[in-house]
């Protein structure tokens, strides 16, 4: 794989890695302050971010040894509000910036594998952003998301609050695959 | 918080974010390979390193925002011999490289939640590479880890595989907390 494809997808996947940690400490606060819907909400789109990780790390499964890797990250833990403005702002960055960029730069070096893992995360992260806007608006409301379904792709990283989808929209895989939350 | 200390934390924490996603896929991997208690190691000691991502978020939990953030990471994923091998470099860097100067740095400018966080993580890792040891040992000499008690302490990432301690050795915390795998 050409050095600055495997460097993106390095890049990537720590970016992937710590926005899974990330989530799942601020799904904890969110518990802890009484939003369990934006808690579960945090903690299913961690796995994505597991699934997106998983993805790129295993494109680069030919590749051994110890590399230095330098991604955005979010940091803070203040409230559930700010929480989830700081992951709106994530995904968004993900989806805007980071990921057309590495795209970018796979498509023009022919990086077929590379390209697969990162068009089916960058779609997610359009989805993750949506949802976790949704969040904001009922905490700043003062109120819990109102959604008893939530499923996860675990081939792509979609979320669906409705369940009406017959295969999954990102990458087709059939529903009896997604994973409740 | 002073900025390197800051610096220092964020790295540690990319490290410890990365080192937890992938022991959970070098676990998927062991399972697949026919090498069962090794995959309850690598996801025993994934969630240690999830424990020890969590205090250095944590410690950082009032400056909010994204920065770029460099760490070191082991990459490949070809078996469970060498994703061993890479799991037992990888905890050798952070407790004789990376931690000792990341506290080096954080006692000099008098940062002790820092200090803490990192103290807790450095004797940890210590107990990762020993354990990992052992279990590369027992695969290369073509059979699985042999051992029946898995303890984890949620305080400060010790994995012990006797249970014949009363309390942690490394935080002291009491042996009812430790989580079995
Ligand atoms: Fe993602
Ligand atoms: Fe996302
Ligand atoms: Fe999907
Ligand atoms: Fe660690
Ligand atoms: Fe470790
Ligand atoms: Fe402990």
């Amino acid at each position: 794989m050409n050095a600055m494809t495997q460097d993106n997808l390095r890049s990537a996947f720590g970016g992937e890695s710590m926005a899974h940690m990330r989530y799942r400490i601020w799904g904890e606060k969110a518990e802890k302050e009484g939003f369990p819907t934006v808690a579960r909400l945090f903690k299913c789109t961690a796995d994505a971010e597991e699934v997106h990780a998983t993805l790129h790390f295993e494109a680069l499964r030919d590749i051994n040894g110890d590399f230095p890797v330098t991604s955005m990250a979010g940091f803070g833990l203040t409230n559930t509000s700010e929480n989830l403005q700081g992951a709106i702002d994530g995904e968004t960055f993900e989806f805007t910036q980071m990921y057309p960029a590495y795209i970018a730069v796979a498509e023009m070096q022919g990086e077929k594998s590379a390209v697969r893992a990162m068009k089916y995360a960058i779609e997610a992260e359009k989805v993750h952003a949506e949802l976790f806007t949704k969040a904001k608006e009922a905490v700043d409301g003062g109120k819990d998301l109102e959604v008893k379904t939530m499923l996860l792709c675990p081939i792509c990283g979609y979320i669906s609050l409705t369940g009406e989808e017959d295969n999954c929209p990102l990458c087709n895989a059939k529903k009896e695959l997604f994973i409740s939350y």
